[in-house]
């Protein structure tokens, strides 16, 4: 492992004069993600965390939803034709008794409808295969705490720093206190380390939660916000309007534009706490 | 079609204090795209360009390169179960003789290494199939000429201005002159649109262009511009490890973190004309 970032030496052009230093940049690698030893998806992904983005996506594709559905997470022992482990292929063996994906399946379930594909299609297939409920989870939102998570998951990313590469992934307490914190050259990736980390730990669903992430907040991240149980999502940038479609369809607070102490609530907004209107 | 935004009415708070102005966001829906009938990928993208969107993504994938290979491309006549055409469904007929990708073969060709799936195999992958070299494209490139793209880009968004949840990709000339704009909530969608509109208008291999995109330049931006032929590829933000790598390989300049009058060249320098170093 130790691949999470790699320097590399660039050319550094200000105002047309160039200077060489080195760049620390964020590591992108395949990752294969196999069940029983069928291959199911390749994503590219930051190296690290590897076993979490695995149960994690499982979970996002409804596949597990307790630890103990998991046998056993491993690398593949197959490797390049030089015989060295890339560490890049795991292979997820599920409990007896735990259906596998159907590896003929498209890798998501938008595609389970048929021709007739619309944003609706996509709502139906998430409730359809959702296993817990977020929408009478009690949990009740400070706005002031809220405004709070940016910072906080900021100031945590230990890889950003260097790279200004990654996006982040923080799981918080309704009071503001940062349970798990991962990094990915992709979204979907660290929102799936995290909620990996939670199934590995006996932690679904996540009830009272808030998921925060660095970026904007598109139908996949509230899907799998909704898939591993956590009740609000708060992005620092735009939400997609299928996005707020879906909070508003699962019961999920959907907040965007976090930035400083303002906010849009775009779906669940009886879940924050105001004081009275102006 | 009309649906690059929709409405809506959100809750805005500041300082705890909340309103409820009316807010647009950027559409989000699935994409099917089917080729001679058979489903190919579902992508989640924002709706507009949709056939420009399908014939890039063919470009992407190395199964077609030039328009003559497509024979057609129509929406979906199947639609909803109450007969709605959702416009979410397009099939790609290619011409005689053009072989169809092999619908049992995962979506992208990250997926045909086997266990010893490395980066080194990603970049195998791209040199395999990749039709035109980008080595060899004589453009250069003026610093100043390049910092003045992501303000063109950003200043002809059009949907950004009222969502701020679009990605950009934008093709220009060597000149700074921009030749194609697109957006959407995924920046692979972004730049497909940008391929498909240059291939159906007959002008790949896209020799003497730069790529603009608005926010990082992943794996997968690198591939996408060496299979259209465009010899740089420039990003407003960082680019990731594999992406260097694979613009080294394939001879195209990578420029990241562009901002003001400064910028990383992280691949391809050659073609940077500079001033006298300090």
């Amino acid at each position: 492992m130790g691949r999470v970032t790699s320097r590399r030496r660039v050319l550094r052009i200000v105002d047309g004069v160039a200077g060489e230093p080195v760049d620390t940049l964020a590591a992108e690698e395949p990752l294969e993600i196999r069940v029983n030893g069928t291959p199911l998806v390749v994503t590219m992904r930051t190296p690290g965390d590897d076993f979490d983005l695995a149960a994690g996506f499982l979970v996002s594709e409804g596949v597990v939803r307790r630890a103990r559905e998991i046998a056993g997470i491993r690398y593949c022992l197959g490797a390049t034709a030089d015989g060295v482990n890339t560490y890049n292929v795991v292979d997820v063996v599920l409990a007896a008794g735990v259906a596998p994906p159907d590896p003929s399946l498209e890798r998501n379930f938008y595609t389970t409808s048929s021709c007739g594909l619309c944003g609706k299609a996509s709502l139906d297939a998430v409730r359809t295969v959702a296993t817990w409920s977020v929408r009478d989870d009690p949990i009740r939102l400070d706005p002031e705490v809220v405004s709070g998570l940016p910072g906080t998951l900021r100031a945590a990313q230990r890889v950003f720093d260097r790279t200004g590469g990654l996006h982040a992934a923080g799981l918080f307490s309704a009071g503001g206190r940062m349970l798990c914190l991962r990094e990915d050259v992709g979204r979907h990736n660290a929102v799936d380390k995290v909620v990996g980390w939670a199934l590995r730990d006996g932690r679904l669903p996540l009830r009272d939660t808030v998921l925060t992430v660095s970026g904007r907040a598109s139908f996949e991240l509230v899907q799998k916000a909704v898939m591993a149980g956590i009740p609000a999502l708060a992005a620092v940038s735009a939400p997609s309007s299928l996005a707020a479609d879906l909070a508003d369809d699962a019961g999920l607070t959907l907040i965007g534009f976090l930035r400083g102490s303002s906010m849009n609530v775009y779906a669940g907004a009886h879940r924050l706490v105001l004081k009275a209107r102006t």
